[in-house]
């Protein structure tokens, strides 16, 4: 089958818009994560090698090994996404006749409620990385990109907060509760002063854009 | 030519992340709004029909017109944006060599300028409609896809947010201040009270997904 991610946008959207179980919400914060990254690369590439930025030259060259190892994460989270929704899926379509059935079903729902919980949770941790990196393009990068560098941090963040719904749904179901609460406790470490990091990177990105506001 | 829409999604991060100016920021704004619809349209059609729904079933009718009427638009920005940053780019290249080329030039780039203000700043307020979309969906659609209606609230304000962007940075060239006040009053006028917004919205997915908490 065809990944999602070698599908055209508009096939994407339409599969997203229809009512068909995936592609999904956590597919659409990796793509977002993703976006992010490639936007942070495309300032990199329109700073390196220009002479006035040659000061920032190897900052950049760091950042885009870094964005563009991220963007391969990010991508292929898409189609893990898709996979662990699946197996759920696959699990509650166990039998349930007998006290048996019962029982090894409920522990592959669980199972994979786990791994349902575990793939976001990684999904959020890269697009808080994609924040940080979108930081840098912010302020060292080419200041005809600038906005890009804007745009990439919101991306990010948009994905991080729509890979945290998804670890919260899936935790709710968990009866492992001290796995859940690990998890939570993880998700909400990453979470903590997202909110103000990528207000202060997109007023700097603002502040240059219009220095005379 | 090919249009954004129909590349892959792997070929648009591609050509993203390179040094070519399009596609851009605005483009992927555009993506981010056009996502966040087609994800309220996928709770929509994971309501309508269910009996346990029956009593949201003219509501989601309603919401899905909107929704892909919204997405239909979006959509077709992501080609706009591209268009209107070559069009943009090519006034910057015409000739410069006699005060009459300066002139012709220099109001040609001006032109361009106020058009590639415009469009983010449509982009800007049909992400906010968006928004709104949302909150409908969150509020009246199936619980077993509301965590889908949070990633579409996400998907749209970082869409609104990274617009408002290209409306600054166009803005701060044009000559014409009157122009570019009333635009930014535009845009004021549409981001005045969306942070909150969002973020209840946000909230009141958050509490359907993990009751408990």
């Amino acid at each position: 089958m065809i990944e999602f991610i070698d599908k055209s946008m508009r096939q994407f959207l339409d599969e997203l818009a229809s009512k068909a179980p995936t592609p999904g919400g956590g597919s659409a914060a990796a793509i977002m994560g993703a976006q992010s990254a490639a936007l942070t690369s495309m300032v990199c590439n329109l700073t390196l090698g220009k002479p006035e930025y040659a000061g920032v030259e190897n900052d950049m060259q760091v950042l885009l090994k870094k964005s563009e190892t991220l963007r391969d994460q990010l991508t292929g989270m898409i189609k893990r996404d898709v996979d662990v929704f699946n197996q759920l899926m696959s699990t509650y379509a166990l039998p349930k006749e007998t006290e048996a059935h019962k029982s090894i079903r409920s522990a592959a729902i669980q199972k994979a409620l786990q791994e349902a919980t575990e793939i976001p949770l990684v999904c959020a941790r890269a697009c808080a990385e994609a924040v940080a990196l979108s930081r840098i393009a912010a302020e060292k990068g080419n200041m005809g990109a600038i906005s890009d560098a804007g745009v990439a941090v919101m991306s990010a963040y948009s994905g991080l907060k729509s890979a945290a719904l998804n670890v919260y749904i899936n935790t709710a179901s968990l009866k492992d509760k001290k796995f859940a609460d690990a998890k939570l406790t993880e998700l909400e470490a990453i979470l903590n002063g997202i909110d103000v990091e990528v207000e202060n990177i997109y007023q700097l990105v603002k502040n240059k854009l219009s220095p005379n506001d």
